[in-house]
Order: structure tokens, then sequence, then C-alpha cells
């Protein structure tokens, strides 16, 4: 595994506060060398689903050795454990509630530890802020080289979400939007991968006919709906200039149903 | 002193047009090894004591020698003063408006001085962004090692905001909130290191009872209401998986009453 | 040419979603040296014109050799050329449909090169994110000092945004607004340099009497309007301690005169 010296951070800390701030001093304070990365801090408030999704979308594209943390911790202070996994490429920071279970489907698991030794917190750790107190300066560990299996005894399972999976029919595919992202574009489950390729295909929301499946989101007039292939690798909704889902009224769990075009 | 050459930035600039980035800009031209970290720009503008809480409750987890520079300024290009001071630990840089003052209020001050070697600044000097033309040369310089004497003279004093003391009542401690984050927590002046240890407390707003304190958010059902020992070390109200200050209507400057449950 | 690794980024890719993190993920993985700084984020999806003003007023505060990136891109994927210019001291990266103009209007232009090798983007390059897969190795490249003429072949000229020039009135000036900041502040086309300076001036809005021109926001008792010099260079309507826009109702585009005052 290369030696990047690169963190990134997902969290629903927000950017009004001092949260994020102090995670980076306490990371700065442990290992100067580190380059730190926000993906986001504006994941809503208690949103697992919506950070694993965050993370999923984005981990790839960082160089081997990138220490990932996701903190979306409504259980902070309880019962739920503290998570470090190791993969081929990556390390995996956060608690143990489903925020890492998305990346890491189809990463290949190396090791799976609870965070416990608490050499390696701040002190005091807070029962309310474990992203300063225990998840940063474990990151800040990772980075520096500390081998994983020092961070406390190795697990057989973490806690996983569950990934709605398309549904193949005679016809076309069923799945559901995931995520709508700042524009207003509704990113479902349906991998661009999985999409028939021999014709052209049509996309229907919540049982009606809503636009063709289309190269980008010019392929239609301004203030039409489009799908296109999107950049997550999901196929995605989408208004020209517009925001499909206040326009669409597209909420999280919403049906959409791909079919091929009849002649 | 240590030589990190870390900075921190806490201001109203908000993160809508250049003003941080061009503050970066300035800093990097002048010292490239410089790291900066956001505190936070997202500050309401003007609002002095939110940027002083933020400073005081954040800066203490960064690593000796940084450079902490708060800039919320409504009397930019007027009489007030800037600074510069030199902690044991830390520097400080900033408008003489008391932004710093709260920070400060336990640190033991090595040197206060004014910022009037024009030397230092960009120039021409602006009468309304000293954020980037005085405050982050400054900041730069200081990171780079300069003497705090050489960019002005020493001052014997600074603006101190007043800090609203919780006082202590025959069964218990009367305070006040100071600060309202993201997520909708309120945070009292009451210090957690001075609460009662011996015996169950119970917390009352504005003269209503509202909720025991407890170890953890979680430590109450989902939707009610609960106070815990913050991690910036103050007494905090909040709700359990909501926002606390919206639903109690909880505003800066309500009364909090902390006292011993009767059995 | 100074050898800064600087980048800097203006989008509109916002800050809640993984775009921004995902773009500077694959700069660090070509060129982990980069020091990435924001200028901003939370440009209106799709508004050239904010993001083309942004980076006019904040490209000159970076040291030479800086690779300013500006992608606000509602023709992604369709026929719209991508750019890189080279001039005396910095180098533009973006969409070539006018978002790098205003910035380029003083600059002495050096090269300017379509990105069409597609050896340095990132494979397979979406249709919807040319942010992350051709403008960041684009710039990570530049960065990393490979000769802009290897990106594609040269072009003789780009997009350019009509810019309003402010007209010279035989008793003043008449300009218009062009940017709205986060404090309400109106930013006009009016250059600092170019206002008279003999006497003192009066500015009307839309053709009714506002305020005088003053050194500074506290010049005028709070809640009243001032115009002042502003930190972008052009002259700059606002309220003390209040927001210009909301109170005045000012948009872009609402004509601005100057005058000198009668005595």
């Amino acid at each position: 595994m290369g030696r990047a010296r690169l963190i990134t951070l997902t969290t629903d800390f927000g950017s009004r506060d001092w949260f994020v701030g102090t995670v980076k001093g306490v990371i700065h304070a442990i290992e100067p060398r580190a380059a730190i990365i926000d993906l986001t801090h504006e994941v809503a408030p208690g949103d697992i689903r919506a950070a694993a999704f965050t993370l999923a979308a984005s981990f790839r594209f960082f160089p081997a050795g990138t220490v990932h943390v996701a903190v979306v911790d409504p259980g902070v202070g309880g019962a739920r454990r503290a998570l470090a996994v190791q993969t081929q490429k990556y390390f995996f920071v956060g608690p143990d509630n489903g925020v890492l279970s998305w990346a890491l489907r189809r990463e290949g698991i190396r090791a799976v530890h609870a965070l416990e030794d608490s050499t390696f917190f701040l002190k005091p750790v807070s029962r309310t802020f474990h992203g300063r107190d225990i998840f940063a300066p474990v990151a800040a560990r990772l980075c520096q080289g500390i081998p994983i299996k020092k961070l406390g005894p190795s697990l057989s399972d973490y806690v996983r979400l569950d990934w709605p999976e398309p549904r193949a029919l005679s016809h076309g595919l069923r799945g559901e939007v995931v995520y709508i992202d700042r524009f207003g574009n509704a990113i479902t489950n349906i991998a661009v991968a999985n999409l028939p390729r021999e014709r052209a295909l049509e996309v229907f929301l919540t049982g009606k006919k809503v636009c063709p499946l289309a190269q980008t989101y010019g392929s239609v007039p301004a203030g039409q709906p489009v799908a296109v292939r999107g950049s997550s690798g999901f196929l995605e909704l989408a208004i020209n200039g517009g925001n499909a889902a206040r326009k669409l009224r597209i909420h999280v769990g919403a049906s959409v149903l791909v079919v091929r075009r009849r002649r």
C-alpha cells in the first residue's frame, strides 16, 4: 500500500461552528504532514445513509493509502463500537453504525478492528464528540503508518446498511432514488454498467413516464427532464438547467423504472 | 515555543465570495509552507461574541506555535486598533474589539502589540478588508518566526468582552446560554468542572424544569431534552435526535439553572 | 514564472456533496505536493458571470505560477471547448464559456490551448463531471510544470463575456451593479481608479439619491447607506452594519450614477 499522507473527512458537523476545525487541529498536532480533504460536512444531522453514499461515491478517487474518516454518529457516547477497516487500497475510520458499509461493499477487506486502545485517544475523551477525541487521533496514527491491529481487537463483522438492489424485469430495471444532490439531480441505485446497451431507453418515475436516457444534460431543451449516466456510476434524473428534485418532487426512495423504448 | 507552521482562521466572511480565498492567497504568497485551517467563516455578520466563543472553544486543540486569526470586524477602517498577542503556546491576531478576549481569558499573556508597522501590510491597504491586507500578511510573518515586537508598539491592555460568570446559589448554579450550535444544542457558561459531582442534577430553562443531566444524548428517549457535559467544557442542553434551540425556543442569553435533584 | 504548487478552485459544485472532494482527490493523486485553495464553491448553479467576477476579483492575490481553475459549466458534455490559458504570471483552466474571460481582460496572454489530449484526462471521462475528469487532472499537470502546448492545439481566441463598461457623463459616471456579496454589499463596475478625485461625490441608485462616497462603512450612522472604495477595486454600495441589497432592493444590473456634489 502506498503512503499518501491524506485524510478525508465526511461528517454532519456543518461549517458554522468549530467542530471540523478542532478535528483538523488534533490531526495536525499528531501528524503535521497530513493533508486533510473535506468530502463534506453538510450531511443532514444524523443522516447515516447520505453520508454512506457520499463516501461510496468518492473514496476511490483518492490515492492508495488515503485514510477515509466518516463521522455521522447519532449514537455517540453510547454502546455502538468504533471501527478502523483496512482494505486493499485504503483505510476507513468511523462509528460502527453502517456509515462505512456502502464504501466497503466491493472492497477487498483485509482487517477490521474495534478502536479500544485508549492510548491513541485524546484525553479526556468527551461523551459527545468522538470525531475530535477518538476518530481524529486514530486517523492521524494510521496516516503515520501504525499497524491497524494495534488499535484494538479484530472483529469478524461490522454493521451493514441495507443497499436497495435494483430488480431486473422482463422489459427493464426497477430501482429507486438513493441521493439528491445540490443541483437537485436524483441519483438512483441503478448502476450505469447494468443498463441495457442495445436500445434507446425511457425512464419512469413513480409509474409516470418522465424522460429519455440521453448523453448529457444539454441533450434536451432547457427546462426539460433528462436521465443521464451519472458521474458517480449510477443513473441520474435531472432537468437541463433546473432542479429536478424540486420540480418533479422527487424524494429519496422514489421508485424509478428504466425500460426499452417501444418502436 | 514550537514551530508549527499552522494558521487558523475564524471570520464572518462566509463562503459565497472570494474573501477567504484571497486571505489564503496572501498568506501563501508570503509563506508557502503555511498550513491554513478554517475554524469557521460562517459567524453571523458582525457577531463578535459568537466568534469569540468559537475561538475560545477550539484554540487549545492546536499544536504549540499555531497562529490564530479572528476577523469579525464591523469597525474596519475606523479607529479601532489591530492586535497581535503572544501567549505561552500561541499567537493571536485580530482587531482589538474583544474577538480575541475570551480565548485569552486563561492564557498566560507574554506580549501584546499593536499592528502599526505597515512594512508588513499588503499595499495599498484597503479601508474595508483588513483581513486580507493586514491580518493575513501579519499572520504569515508570525508563522515565519518574526518577533512580535517588530509589528508595532507594545500595549498594556486590550478590549475585553464581558464574560457572564455563573452565580453559585445555595441549591445549585445559575448561568445562561452563550452559544447555539448547528445541531441546535445550547451551550451555557456553566463550566463542566464547576458542576456539583455528588448528586443527580436537574436543569431548568428560564424557570421551567427541562431535563436531567445525563451522560450522553442517547440517555433519554428520542425527541426528549437532555443536558450533557459538552465537549467544549460547558454544560449543554440538547434534544436526543432533535434541535433543542428550535423546539424549546432557546436564544443566547436565556437563563439556565442547575440544581441538585430532591430525593 | 515562479513555481508555486498552488491551485485555486472556483465552482458552483456546492459543499453539500462529494464533488469538490473528489476534484481534490484527483489532483492529489497526480501531484501530492499541490496546495489547493477554494475561492468559492457556492456560485449559484450555472451563474457564469458571478464566477467570472469572483475569479477576476481574486486571482492577482496569489503567487506567480498559481493555476486558477474555474468550473461553472452548464454546457458540460456538449460542444463547448475546454481551455488552458497561460498569462505572464498565472495559468487558468476551465470551460470556454466566458468564465475565465473577466480575469483575462487585463492579463498579458501568452498562450491559449484547447484541452484535447485525453492522455491527461481521468478515464473514463464522464459526460457530466469534467471538473473531476478533465479540469482537475490538467490543473495538476500544469502545477507539475508540463508545457501548456502539450495539452492540445493552440487557439487564436476564446469566449469573452461582455463587460459592461461604465459611461463618462459631463457631471459624473454611470455604471451598474455587477455582484452582490454575502454581506449584501453591491459591487459596481465603476473602478475606484476612475472616480473623480477632486470633489465630494454622491451616488444615485436607479435614479434616486442614495448616499455619499465615504472612507469606511462606519463613516455614516448605523443603518445608513454609504458608498465606499471597495477592496476589489470597484465602487461598492453598503449599509453600515446592515444588508444593502436586501434593504435597498438592489439586484445585479441596477443602474448606479456617481456625480460631483453640488456646493
